[in-house]
């Protein structure tokens, strides 16, 4: 199976990697990062860049398809060079899977019209002015649409979908091999459970707040 | 404050990604990727590269460094230009950290000897010989030396130093901002939750096993 991880300018890091360091340990896959150039590709701090290896026209049809969130994403939403192909990329993917915003991106292709899916918890509205139906879990799995809430939960996507595919005992072995055994030092990692005046803090300061 | 994440061939990306996407939001930072040379270097399975930005002579004290595990760390048990670098630069750093088979490079750098530390599940005995005190906890405070467990711990130990030097509130923000709200699919992430079979397995195929 050929795994391809979409990268653009101002993606986050985590985003891209936690699949990349689960869902990548499939037996017998490849995995390749993809933008639409080849060379260097700077996070949303600046301080880290991941190289794609190949362009999106050297992969047409990877069977899985992953396209992380960030900052960044705001300016990819009009980009056809990318939404043309996540749409043809769709039409043979196996998997079209997202973490955080990036479900935006997925929704802007069209691709998440009448699905279930969901987004990094500051943008999961928006979901729903592409016709998708946003929920708050923090992997959602409508047929071969996987997306994941925000960046760290792209872990749990991808060992998810890991043993979808290859079965549970490997997917026990990545998180035995990766030390997946989280141990947060606070309980604030959901806007449920994060002290109140710090959800509202972040509300405000929101790129996706348009009071 | 400067903060240093030490690159070499092989590493694990999320080792390096986990600290960078938490402690990497401390207030007022400027993280550097760095390596004995700049430009990309490719991580254990060789489908990424993380670009380095600075050599290590570019960098010669950073307030904290952080250094990565992986495959590659065995490579660089000997290499006297890391080894300088480390001591040099923990002798001035305010805290010196590893995530994973991390460790172990501080170790042979001889920066653990007397010291409580940790390192991935598999490694853990090795400390000893290097006169540490290995523990099982997923991070390990001594002083100033922050010791991590295996690969996704990094993200813990992010947590838990950005509150220790940015207060709790602000890594409150950052586990909201990154959804670290951790729920993943199986309750397999250490050898003591793990499939007893699958535990073997790996400590049989272990590159850490000499028996």
């Amino acid at each position: 199976m050929q795994i391809a991880i979409v990268l653009y300018d101002r993606f986050t890091a985590l985003d891209a990697v936690g699949p990349y360091e689960t869902l990548g340990r499939l037996p017998g896959s490849e995995t390749v990062f993809i933008a639409e150039r080849t060379g260097p590709v700077r996070t949303d701090t600046g301080n880290l860049a991941l190289t794609a290896d190949r362009t999106l026209a050297d992969v047409p049809s990877p069977d899985i398809v992953i396209v992380p969130g960030g900052p960044g994403q705001s300016d990819q939403m009009e980009n056809t060079a990318l939404l043309d192909w996540l749409r043809a990329a769709d039409a043979t993917s196996t998997w079209t899977t997202s973490v955080c915003t990036g479900s935006l991106l997925l929704a802007a292709a069209g691709l998440l019209r009448g699905r279930r899916a969901t987004s990094h918890w500051l943008a999961l509205d928006l979901l729903r002015g592409f016709g998708a139906e946003p929920t708050g879990e923090r992997v959602v799995v409508d047929g071969k649409y996987v997306t994941a809430a925000g960046v760290s939960s792209g872990i749990d996507m991808g060992l998810t979908l890991l043993g979808t595919i290859a079965g549970d005992e490997h997917a026990q072995s990545v998180q035995l091999l990766t030390e997946y055994d989280p141990q947060p030092p606070y309980d604030a990692g959901s806007p449920q459970k994060a002290p109140a005046h710090l959800v509202e803090r972040w509300r405000a300061a929101s790129r996706f707040n348009l009071t």
